[in-house]
């Protein structure tokens, strides 16, 4: 079983409290449009899809809240919206449903949640594509080496970022339902270590054969034959199909060109961003160094605690994503289908 | 001013706690063969070049506690030669002084400190020509740069693991002495954290400019020409120039390719292993799946702790060294000189 984000039941939007994991299971209930903008804001929810998703949810009880009236839903929903201004998934869930609800302000309650269980269906719908793509892609390699079929991946680009079977991991996912059989390697993914944390664990929960490595350990198993392909997921991608992902991601894509080993980049097509040419242009995020400077993790007595790993007053750097160049990936995998990272290619998907 | 590792004062061998770094600067005082066995054991000391050296003077504290009989000096030697067995440097060193005890067992005191002192201080010139020979290089791009020069290592190859110098640092500390402006890229080095650990500390203490970076990290900086030149230490050399490395080497050396950044290798020359034709015969040691699910700083309190970052009952792999091809190397540096990875080139280094 795929492990579920948010469950939206009795009224009750329920969180997976992400902030927590992997060492401990909690939901969190949200009630209302100000337990939405905290979840938000304190990343008790994070990953694009899921964001966007909560935040859909928090507009339905935004206008609840208000029971009508227009001018107090706008600086609600505008909270909402600002909960975290570089989620592109927010801002677009929340302002898709303030357009409705604008034209018919009367039903806003009714439209509003409508609309919220609609992006929710799309996205399990459009992750449930990608795996389809996706699996196809495994079963390939699968039918010509009769074996286990071992699949790197880097970050979390699951069904914790993404409802449903997320995106780097539902062709894994669908794959397993079909029984081919499948390993993962699970890089770390520092500073923040979603690997370790969250695929390591949503994987564990579906039952997913994985082992968690170091990320310096890709290109030695590459050289060894370790690995059959690689799947990542995309922060963001440029119109020639440069792609931006988490920090690492490149590396990696450079090992695998260098051995052969085909390279997938997974993601829903809202991902494309059409104004930007190519991947020099994507502006890269530097994060605080204190990613980087302290550990979290379960110490003394199961309690979650944080260690600092280098010497005092050192300076570290952190960039969030680097740029993985079109030319070291094989294919883009998306909802509509399978394509080059090539600009003609990739305008077509969209054509269909 | 350099970090010393070891200081033989007295009859006392004073040596820097290397598992407290970099958050306790803790020297330990060693009096018998007995206290060396378990500071090696312990991994107090680590480092090819310094457990060679504490080594040694465990062979002179030996001979002092036998006082001349040579069988008893033997079993001694033997229990200090196994303390780490993969240490090639510990072996040879205790061998050398063996050799001449065993010739001339009545002045074994003597003889034993006196090839100690002769050790050290062979390791001590080596590494400062390993540092004059790189310094060269990092004059030669400062020259043509007129700007700070960006040097990205990996794990430790500094004072901390060879005496005096270092060895990939060693041309660093040179180049700074001499008013060359440099910077250092530091990679954390996971799962061992030898760069967070000590790389940073000593080059801290040295007073050289340094950033801390994810391993992740090196990709995107090379491709945004924030690095001029990669050095880096080995473990072990094949005579075809293959080099063996602490993991994480292997993908810095493809990207440094990729974007013609130069990629040095700094080794003294007992790091060659002749008996090994290429890098794919190099034995790859698997360690223990604990160093890299546990991470271990400075916690509450200023008490050094660990936590265990990922979720339980995870598997991991941990490979210690990877294998960078001599294709992606431009030079080896040495203290006999400088040579391309090449079969040839490298046993020139020995006839001169």
């Amino acid at each position: 079983m795929i492990l579920q984000a948010i469950k939206f039941e009795n009224g009750v939007l329920k969180v997976i409290d992400q902030t927590l994991l992997p060492h401990k299971n909690k939901w969190v209930n949200l009630k209302t449009s100000a337990d939405v903008t905290v979840a938000i804001k304190d990343m008790v929810v994070r990953g694009a899809g899921v964001i966007g998703n909560v935040g859909a949810y928090g507009a339905y009880f935004a206008a609840k809240e208000v029971n009508g009236g227009l001018i107090e839903y706008k600086k609600l929903a505008k909270i909402l919206r600002s909960a975290r201004p570089t989620a592109v998934n927010l801002a677009w869930a929340v302002d898709r449903i303030s357009e409705k609800i604008i034209k018919n302000p009367k039903n806003m309650v009714k439209i509003a949640l409508e609309e919220a269980i609609k992006i929710e269906a799309e996205e399990i719908a459009g992750s449930k594509f990608i795996g389809e793509y996706g699996a196809h892609i495994i079963e390939k390699i699968y039918k010509k080496t009769k074996k286990t079929v071992n699949i790197l991946t880097h970050c979390n680009a699951g069904a914790l970022a993404i409802l449903g079977y997320g995106s780097a991991l539902a062709p894994i996912y669908i794959s397993k339902e079909r029984g081919i059989p499948v390993h993962v390697w699970v890089d770390e993914t520092r500073p923040r270590n979603q690997g370790a944390n969250l695929t390591a664990y949503e994987l564990g929960f579906a039952g997913v054969s994985h082992t968690l490595i170091a990320d310096n350990m890709g290109g030695l198993l590459m050289m060894r034959n370790m690995v059959d392909l690689c799947i990542v997921g995309a922060d963001r991608v440029a119109s020639n199909g440069d792609v931006a992902n988490k920090i690492g991601t490149y590396l990696k894509a450079l090992s695998a060109k260098e051995h052969g080993i085909p390279f997938y980049v997974a993601l829903p097509t809202s991902t494309f961003d059409k104004t930007i040419e190519n991947g020099s242009l994507i502006e890269i995020e530097e994060r605080s160094q204190d990613e980087l400077l302290y550990m979290s993790g379960l110490g003394k007595n199961e309690k979650i605690s944080s260690v600092f790993i280098a010497p005092k007053g050192t300076k570290a750097l952190n960039y969030g994503f680097d740029i993985t160049p079109s030319k070291l990936i094989t294919e883009l995998i998306t909802e509509k289908g399978v394509c080059k990272p090539d600009k003609k290619e990739i305008e077509k998907l969209f054509v269909k």
